[in-house]
């Protein structure tokens, strides 16, 4: 394996330099020592979808927009063919408002719900998992050299996980560099704010693999296929539903990635063992 | 302290006999061999109250009226008064209903709010803030003794943890006995079915311990709130929020819970250090 360091090629590493994410908090310790303790922060943001209220999302506050536009983007609410005019984030009244040319279909059928008795989330949920079954990821390759080298310089990279925990990741990677390394109290906060990032700026799916530190449920899998992303990869668990979507949508899904032990129950095909271990 | 086994005591363990709760799926590993990996379950459930549709929540699908029964309660959908007739599960259309006597203060809010065009989701999140900030949790003791037991206990207990990972725990204690441990793939699901179980079965609050396995969020303290339990456990970390709703309500919130070590940032007072340790 060629030798480079963590954060070499990053494009957005985390956001270490915001001292607002973090709360210095005085406690005791099992000795009854007072000490103070560095705590990470968390705090509402209501997105709307025009003049419509969609979520209160729980977040550290970092990127409300991509946070906004990429939750928006991944629960289908937004098409791509809607035409975005504004994304607007007021920190007073933490709200974050994403404009489209035209109300969307998401609005027309949020109304026709509502006529109906039923409540949004239901909505959301019946959306986001119609849009999962049209979605066939298109082939890519996978190097066992790139995930060894992905999971030990995530693992070392700076990070507000490292520094104060209690928080998730997800990293955008392509073979094996890490581009964009987001973090937040809820693993979907993290997913959400680098869809937001990877639409802002038209960054190509097809090639990527997406690392999150959470595990693989059938939301971080439906996520990352509204993303396009073909490989979604994890140093934590599976549930069956997660796994049983990855392979109605031709994933890649390779969760427990430790150290040079991974294991992958979907999407196989992709996966090139170039790298020789002892057993 | 004395010596006792984990599942000492225990009212309803974790659900280690239920074989619907873990899938069998083939994949390959680190080598390219391949082999069968068992897999926690995960399924939407939808939750009515009386003929409104409120959540679909992912779980594993035990306890489906614990889980109902707690989440309308945690999220203060139901009131102490409205009186419960029956709850039906219907495992086809995987749909729980939770039907009152009357209709509930939360449907006409509902109803109101829709009119107003603001979705459910905010109307629940204002409900469970609204509700904590006139919680005084009363006073009781926790002894550091306790916690050391009850953290070595749980972690040593045969658990779907254990077996599959990626699955959230939360125990409902007193003293330094664990009395219902209930996992589910959501930690928000787990602390749920406990507060169902409470509920029907009429267990006193003031004098328990909550355990989670997860962080130390504002949404788990204000269910842990709502619950009427004066003290919160983690193995993980806090957020700042979590913290400040947690000295709100007078509540003990104790996390990274590790062999003989916790920090403490929240209602030091119930603490007693009957452990001498080693500095």
């Amino acid at each position: 394996m060629k030798s480079k360091k963590p954060h070499d090629g990053i494009i957005l590493g985390p956001n270490l330099g915001d001292k607002s994410l973090v709360s210095t908090i005085s406690g005791q310790d099992q000795y009854g020592k007072v000490s103070n303790f560095n705590v990470i922060e968390e705090r509402p943001l209501s997105i709307f979808l025009n003049s419509q209220e969609i979520v209160t999302a729980m977040t550290i506050g970092d990127y409300p927009e991509y946070l906004a536009l990429g939750f928006l983007k991944n629960q289908n609410l937004l098409k791509s063919d809607d035409l975005i005019t504004s994304i607007d984030y007021d920190p007073d009244i933490k709200v974050v408002v994403v404009r489209t040319q035209k109300e969307t279909n998401y609005e027309q059928k949020l109304k026709r719900k509502i006529r109906t008795s039923g409540c949004a989330v239901g909505t959301v949920f019946g959306d986001m998992m119609e849009s999962v079954e049209e979605i066939k990821l298109p082939y890519s390759e996978v190097r066992t050299s790139w995930l060894y080298t992905l999971s030990r310089e995530i693992n070392q990279m700076k990070s507000l996980y490292l520094e104060v925990g209690a928080i998730h990741g997800t990293v955008l990677c392509q073979e094996d560099n890490a581009l964009v390394y987001m973090e937040d109290v809820g693993r979907h906060n993290a997913v959400d704010k680098v869809a937001g990032w990877m639409f802002s700026n038209k960054s190509s799916p097809e090639n990527k693999i997406l690392y999150t530190t959470g595990r693989l449920t059938s939301e971080m899998v439906v996520k990352c296929a509204n993303m396009g992303i073909p490989v979604l990869v994890s140093r934590s668990g599976f549930t069956a539903w997660g796994v049983e979507l990855a392979k109605l949508t031709d994933m890649t899904l390779i969760g427990r990635l430790k150290g040079n032990r991974f294991t992958c129950l979907s999407g196989e095909k992709r996966l090139i063992y170039d790298v020789t271990l002892d057993q």
